[in-house]
């Protein structure tokens, strides 16, 4: 009985500009959006959210579906498992769309990941599963 | 070519209680530990990061092995994909460690959430995964 993530949060005072970014470079689906509030992204099989804090910090009272509160501020981190078409090929993605490269980092196993930013300045990682011993 | 969620991240500044909740209540297994830093678990097929922001907002210059630097303040969220032991098990496990259940929202397709906090007032979900037309 092992929980597993369905949806990894991370947060930015602009939705517009998150939107653009995982969308156009990253290549992500929107799923759903609430202006001013969030726009979450379709992953291979969980779910990207993104929250504006200044809406998510004030619970909604009296909405039937209202999510308790949340919303945290500076720059948060996902780590994206790299798929089949390997590291090369993001690098070459994130260099066409002239998103910096900040680290490169090769792990003591031999795993190796790739650091950029988000216009909200959140620290996104594409890196090799193995990394955790995971495929 | 689609990216997966391969870590998620929460911050606290008590990694200590961090650790004893989700290896006491959730049953998450520690995979790495660095004093005063972070302390990292094992899901089943991806990591959670929990981190100490007041260490990771500052980048360690030199190490080859460090990470850019990042680091949030304020309650995150990050949502877990109940398996086939079902919410019912998570009510009494949550019951049985006096977590209170903040919300469950039962959500236009049917799924259900519940939703409850960590000791650094995260807002932790466990759902059904087909709230997104997933498995």
């Amino acid at each position: 009985m092992t929980l597993e993530i369905l949806e990894t949060a991370l947060y930015t005072d602009d939705l517009e500009a998150a939107e653009a970014f995982y969308t156009d470079v990253l290549g992500f689906e929107v799923i759903l959006r609430a202006e001013g509030r969030h726009v979450f992204f379709r992953l291979e099989n969980s779910v990207l959210l993104m929250f504006n804090p200044a809406s998510t910090e004030t619970q909604r009272i009296g909405d039937a579906l209202s999510a308790p509160s949340h919303g945290a501020r500076g720059p948060g981190h996902a780590c994206f498992r790299v798929g089949s078409e390997g590291l090369e090929t993001w690098r070459q993605i994130l260099g066409k769309a002239d998103i910096a490269i900040e680290t490169e980092i090769t792990w003591p196993n031999g795993a190796v990941s790739i650091y950029f930013r988000d216009p909200a300045g959140n620290s996104l990682e594409i890196g090799e599963a193995k990394m955790w011993g995971l495929n």
